[in-house]
């Protein structure tokens, strides 16, 4: 894997992408008010992950960039929508190194703007009966409905755990929550319009989707790792954030059932979301105790596990797309998800 | 007008919108900690008035009720959507007699939901294409992205003018707004998508504009009087509920040029949502200026002045109605909007 083919990658479909969506969103009197701070998110340094998935799914199937830039323009808007209602609802402070956006302009604020960007999303989408035709175009709706309905889902069951301070969960349950809040919106919409758009087979499909299952899951749990781990310049958000907001990773879960009872109680009591946070008390503990019990390596051999799935799925699929540096891409995202410090 | 008809129209509209409703929410594994949430305030009290101008409409114009009652139903559900968000953003405790969604369920599970029943009401409309065909199922969309985007620039103009607590504004000011906030996403949406159902001619459509602008204005002057004057019970929120959110309305453009330098000055201190608010004090004081100032009977008058442009301009219209009790119901809307006691 050549690392410099990954960075370029993202840089030029990012690029694109931000030209797609400086054009979808208007300018005129609303624009200090509301079009500006829509734009805030997606303008921030940020990897891109989504579009350049969408926009390589569809190239290495033979599909062409002028059909699918928007679309994944879109997925990208969709993506910054939702990180605005997901910070306000998490109570987050960073986001790509700088302050959330309910941070800078209030949660009232924040929450209309992203609102909006899910209006300017779905009028975009309108403008793909023009260029794909109306099939293609209905179906790529539908899969947009559905991501924001699984993302939803997954967040519901997020935030259900976190208000019944519920900890006997099971590795099965984390997977179920990723499923939904990052393989959904993360990598399966992405490949799905990207599927669309090139016209595949329903076959392809399924074999895609299982691609997007093992890819998203191992990329969640290296997220979660990386969230204990990371410099905090690299990764962009809060040391520790997931502990602070009370996310159930498979490191806390394996660390909860490893953990004696004593240590069990007192992590839970820390970890309780509907109590005050004394996080400079709590947050030496956990991660002491998540340290002993082994949990980071437990979860990077799980990724590690599912990244291999993913490099074989697509070994498979490959054989149906053209050798192309989109493909190349492809490759190297199932190297980078379980590679990267960031 | 026969009061009995209004009544009696909406109540069966509404049935038939929250049966709808019901068959558009799924069920299953979420329904505890998202869906119920989401039947939450579509199935408290309400009048249904813009599912029933739809329908209206759309029948007077010669469109059958199977045609239009999904769309009728999506159009309730996004307005519930936007009541959820809407009422984290202003801070609101009561709704429609009972406590906010956010009261109840905290604010992440509320905008959470509020997400949510967007992505179930733009699934719904993707049926409309089986039902309409693809070219009316599209204007339909846009008529619905449209009416969020509009709703979401008015929101933001609201939240601006309370934010640099602005009062040197103009009625026009306030009409834009309303314009906004609530002619396009109260009458405009559902007029329009009637008359996309109904298949009515361009010229009908921009005499449906102008109707729903007159109504429009005219019913939202009058709801800031009432939030003034109802009974509590009656109206369903808190009573000066506007005056604590710091809403511009037009009693309070009015009673700001019209009181002196000095009530004006303590007028906007009191009014300033930037500052902590003291609703003790401050609430007999503004009352007491509204009433001296003439403020509500320059409102009143106001209102009906537009109402009686929305008479003559359904006038003209109805010629290419067929007389029956859905024209019957929009005439009696106009007189409703400005007769109505809650």
């Amino acid at each position: 894997m050549d690392p410099q083919l990954l960075t370029n990658y993202l840089g030029e479909v990012r690029e694109l992408v931000i030209n797609e969506i400086r054009g979808m969103v208007p300018r005129g009197p609303f624009r200090a008010i509301l079009y500006d701070p829509m734009l805030e998110y997606p303008l921030r340094a940020a990897k891109g992950l989504r579009p350049a998935l969408c926009v390589a799914a569809c190239r290495a199937f033979g599909g062409r960039l002028e059909e699918v830039i928007r679309s994944a323009a879109v997925i990208e808007l969709y993506h910054n929508a939702f990180l605005i209602h997901d910070d306000v609802e998490d109570g987050s402070a960073l986001r790509r190194n700088e302050p959330t956006l309910h941070q800078q302009y209030g949660i009232p604020t924040a929450i209309n703007v992203g609102d909006a960007m899910l209006a300017v999303a779905m009028r975009s989408l309108l403008e793909n009966t023009r260029l794909l035709g109306v099939g293609k175009a209905f179906r790529i709706y539908e899969v947009i409905a559905r991501m924001a309905m699984e993302t939803a889902e997954g967040q519901a069951l997020e935030l259900d755990w976190i208000r019944r301070n519920q900890w006997d969960l099971r590795d099965a349950d984390y997977w179920h929550l990723v499923y939904k809040k990052t393989c959904w919106y993360t990598f399966m919409a992405p490949l799905f319009v990207a599927a669309i758009v090139a016209g595949v087979s329903a076959e392809m499909l399924r074999r895609l989707r299982r691609f997007a299952i093992y890819l998203g899951v191992s990329f969640q749990i290296i997220d979660d790792v990386l969230n204990l781990e990371a410099q905090q310049t690299a990764y962009g958000k809060e040391i520790g954030g997931d502990l602070v907001e009370g996310k159930r990773t498979l490191i806390l879960l394996h660390m909860m059932r490893t953990a004696t009872a004593a240590e069990r109680s007192a992590a839970s009591r820390f970890l309780d979301r509907t109590a005050p946070p004394c996080p400079e008390e709590s947050i030496p503990f956990l991660l002491d105790l998540i340290r002993r019990t082994g949990s980071l390596a437990y979860a990077r051999t799980f990724a590690t596990g599912l990244a291999n799935k993913a490099r074989t799925t697509l070994a498979e699929l490959s054989s149906f797309m053209t050798p192309s540096v989109h493909l190349a891409f492809l490759e190297s995202m199932v190297e980078y998800v379980v590679s990267r410090d960031r």
